[in-house]
């Protein structure tokens, strides 16, 4: 039921808006001219223009407005750094190849594909249909004997060849190489940017001064070598992620900011509701978190700025949803999670991730290195704990053991309450102890140790801090938004633009002279300047066409705003027309006022519709002069 | 003699300001917790945020002032890509190892020290000196052989054990890794953006609708496997680049907007002069230019704005030359090469190429794939050429020679004029022509083959743009302004601190209460609140310690307005200092305006002397409070 489909996705054209995309080279196959590689794209400048619009809002959304500590860490990863996090062992999926041409297939989209062709041959039974659906359904969770049993099940062979295939193959997605000229150390090309941030805890967390919570974030590339990538920039094998990890205390995961968010509605898809077949359900996130759905408020938090900035972005509220992982999908040291999904004609994907990923990063870390990712908490009073130690008396056990002296001393101080009770019986009952020091056995007689009970007090407590991780996909965004943002101008198929917002949009203004009149010139010159001095990026567009044909191309390439300087603009007062791109609306403006005009309209200091209230209406329409 | 020190640079102290970048986290290695490694860095959040304001003015400064095509292109890069480009045949260092441990050496690296520690030596005598003295100058230009005869010459050894060494070895410097599951496609990280942008060039040109000039820019990270990595930021693995390929007519280099620049002093370190052992010259550009001394007008533009974006980033200008590559050192291809050097404690080190790489990357990128990347040039006036053609009489050929037919057509169109007209001469003295295609022969008659002279015109040719290179190393570029701008306050040598021009500092500005009374918070906020608005990254610091020390805290990380909430403010009219960093002038300014005028000095609208002379002096001194 949540998948029905708002209206304009009906009649969704992707071949024509990839046309679009590809011939205003807004992105396209990375090294097209030799072959291309399957997985890899390379973004022109109206796609690179959005990209670093959107990463530059996403900066001022969440990193100044949350103060938080932004990163730039290294791509090249040495291997015992993701060998603690697991993914020298764990990052894999499951393959099988074609045992005569090595063909390779990614198992769970074979299984897919061969089952769902089952279940739409009308030859086959009800019976088998119904189990061809159950086990889709279940494919994500499944391991590899699982999978292996279903393919011998249904007898898959090579779609391609008809050949037979090899048993389950566990593929790293990692693409390794080899730092330094040794050829000995092993490293790879990171696959999330997070382990970056957890490895600089310690230097975060005293930048902070000590202080929970915080969070760091970093913008960067990251790599998988995907078997066989395919559906655009949804599935890349090099991708931009935008990465917060916000490290709290894991017994108290409320947030500051909270009830500023806690009324924002989100469409939520839980794990309940996905196993039990009902669809997903519209909440306010102060609801969710309060009867539990959402595991706590800093994930809640983040949810409700997740969806804020991809509203603002572009994307179409109406197809967007949040759905949680399902027990059997979730990663084993997640707490709860939550994924972003945008509608495409690709179906529900996955855009922002949202987890409460516990402790487990800085504690595998912690455990590789030795060097403990922990925080002081202040105690609300400070505590007094009993102490009970063996103390030794040195200068007696050095004279009876000489050099094992020492390593008696620190079995002593390894020893736990119990044993030390255990201890001060046998001393009082017996008048010595028998000490085991690996093979060895010591006695110990009442004057070599004695047992003291003292009171410390203490302030601090040592806690491992859980972290909230808000992970974003920055080109899957991108192309939900550019899906989201394709239109046609009615009664006119041929004439499609992106409807992108302002602030993303890769140009904020074009300026277009009527005709190539040389009396223009120097207005355009000036205009340009103005333009540039208040950072507002524009195109100048003087090539022949009519005016109608040129704003079709600046629509195309979802410019907001086009500025025309025609024969009145000659005139004093000089003035020129601007035209808004989604409404075709146009208003006289003195040319004087223009660029701080655009730059409030672009940055969002006014819309639209108070231009319109300012500036008198232009009444040509510009699509009169289409032909 | 242009290495004369600046005044400052005598009593620098690497290691003092090594500690301050480290202490409050600008950069570290990467992965220190697990031993780091050698040439990659991390930058933390006052590094990140200096990096990313340095990246964004210079996309202002470039990208949007020329309205150059940005792209983002794919790290991985396949190895045809990498093989036509000459990557994988020449991007190699030479290196030797110690026969018994497998160290690795950079061969000139060794050279050079050992010469230099040999000619240090008082027991080498004069002649054996300047030898050594002579050799290091031609160390950049020589070859496998000639350093392999250095090192038999000279007896070297491992430095660090006396061990044998192998005889040179070619090192690549890619990082190689394999695209997919099958293993079977190689590819590298890229060694440099601009590949990306080549590839891309007939999708750049038809964007700019078939135009010449224009320049393609690319901000984005590029890998090395450097040898021995050493000398921290300047000589690493891993390293952002902001690289510019503007094309051009290889017969007009001439640039629209060198009128701009022309009269721009810089200094100039010519071949010339570096092979005679004269010192670098300060000459205007456009000087520079008319007397050939600088290839062309478009690489002296592009100078001059390397060198003004430099100093308004925070170089020195004193410590800024130019220096031209010798013919040894300077690509075969390349028609003219100035690196901007900034002077260092690691004396000048390059931080931007500025090159004129001809036409030779698209010409290997053409003969590879076969795809002209080349542009069309209206001719001035249009041009009449002579055509002459083997133009074949098809019905009869293909009677006679059958399925031969069309490889005989093939060879008529393939033949030159030469070719043709001894083809004319055949046919009329012997009536027929004996036409070698591959090993077979053909005797044409005239019946199948007449000679035809025709006249055609021509409005354009076809050019192979020129590529003028501006290449930038971000890291040396941010290693250079941290060292011109590390500072000390006068008589107090604990107190170092980071001059950074306000348009490239982390963060514009501090909020500090003078204690933590509880009245003072909702200014703070209420200030914090104001400087987001207006996009203003600033810190509060509400931490202990006096207002001095706080201030103290953030010199070091270069802040250059510093906000004081005091009891003062609680007062209506509400009021606070604002202290300036370099001069620690403090001047008194409503609460209302105060982000406004923070926003003015951060972005250059207002300089602090206006603020100044608009604003009471404020008197407290600071540093009073330091205790």
């Amino acid at each position: 039921k949540e998948l029905s489909l708002a209206p304009n996705l009906v009649t969704f054209d992707r071949a024509k808006m990839e046309d679009l995309l590809k011939r205003r080279f807004f992105y396209d196959q990375s090294f097209a001219i030799y072959g291309g590689v399957a997985g890899q794209f390379d973004f022109g400048p109206m796609g690179c223009a959005f990209k670093a619009n959107l990463l530059q809002n996403w900066r001022q959304f969440f990193v100044l407005e949350e103060q938080m500590l932004e990163v730039d860490c290294t791509i090249l990863t040495p291997e015992p750094v993701l060998k603690a996090s697991g993914h020298v062992d764990r990052f894999a999926d499951l393959m099988t190849k074609d045992v005569m041409t090595g063909e390779c297939f990614r198992l769970d989209h074979l299984i897919k594909a061969h089952l769902e062709k089952l279940a739409a041959d009308k030859k086959t039974s009800e019976e088998v249909k119904a189990e061809c659906r159950d086990i889709v359904i279940k494919l994500d969770g499944m391991n590899k004997g699982e999978m292996h049993d279903i393919m011998k099940k249904f007898n898959m062979k090579s779609p391609l060849t008809g050949n037979e295939l090899t048993e389950p193959i566990e593929f790293n997605l990692m693409f390794g190489t080899m730092i330094g000229p040794s050829g000995l150390l092993k490293g790879f090309l990171r696959p999330e940017t997070a382990q970056g941030i957890f490895v600089n805890f310690k230097r975060l967390l005293e930048f902070n001064q000590g202080r929970l919570p915080f969070a760091a974030a970093q913008i960067g590339n990251a790599f998988r070598n995907e078997i066989s990538p395919r559906s655009g920039l949804i599935r890349v094998r090099e991708f931009t992620m935008a990465e917060i990890e916000h490290f709290c205390d894991p017994n108290d995961k409320r947030h500051p900011k909270f009830s500023d968010v806690k009324d924002t509605e989100l469409l939520l898809y839980s794990a309940c509701n996905q196993m039990d077949g009902k669809p997903a359900e519209r909440k306010t996130i102060g609801e969710a978190v309060e009867n539990g759905l959402v595991a706590n408020e800093t994930l809640g938090y983040f949810m409700a700025r997740i969806q804020q900035f991809l509203i603002q972005s572009g994307v179409d509220p109406k197809r967007l949803r949040f759905r949680q992982h399902m027990a059997n999908e979730m990663a084993h040291y997640a707490q709860d999670c939550w994924d972003a999904e945008c509608l495409t004609s690709y179906g529900w994907i996955e855009c922002v991730g949202c987890a409460d990923r516990s402790a487990y990063d800085l504690t595998q870390h912690t455990k590789a290195t030795g060097t403990r990712l922990a925080a002081e908490k202040k105690l609300a009073e400070p505590k007094i704990v009993d102490v009970v130690e063996a103390v030794p008396n040195k200068g007696i056990l050095g004279k009876t053991f000489k050099k094992d002296a020492k390593c008696i001393s620190e079995s002593l101080a390894a020893l736990n309450i119990n044993e030390i009770e255990e201890l001060e019986k046998k001393l009082g009952s017996d008048g010595s102890y028998e000490l085991s020091v690996g093979d060895q056995k010591y006695t110990l007689s009442k004057e070599m140790v004695s047992v003291v009970r003292k009171k410390n007090t203490v302030h601090v407590e040592e806690i491992i801090p859980s972290v909230i991780e808000p992970s974003f996909g920055v080109g899957r965004v991108m192309y939900a938004i550019f899906e989201h943002n394709f239109r046609m101008r009615d009664n006119d198929e041929q004439r499609t633009y992106l409807s992108l917002p302002a602030s993303v949009a890769p140009l904020k203004c074009s300026v277009l002279p009527l005709s190539n009149n040389v009396e223009f010139q120097s207005f355009i010159k000036q205009l340009s300047n103005d333009l540039t001095k208040v950072g507002v990026s524009h195109k100048v567009d003087d090539s022949s066409g009519s005016i109608g044909r040129r704003y079709a191309r600046t629509d195309e390439i979802a410019i907001p705003y086009g500025i025309t300087i025609d024969f009145d603009t000659l005139k004093e007062p000089h003035s020129a027309t601007l035209r808004e791109r989604d409404s075709m609306g146009q208003v006289r403006i003195p040319l004087t006022e223009l660029s701080g005009v655009v730059h409030d309209l672009a940055y969002s200091k006014q819309t639209w519709k108070d231009i319109e209230s300012k500036y008198p209406k232009f009444e040509q329409q510009d699509n009169k002069g289409l032909n």
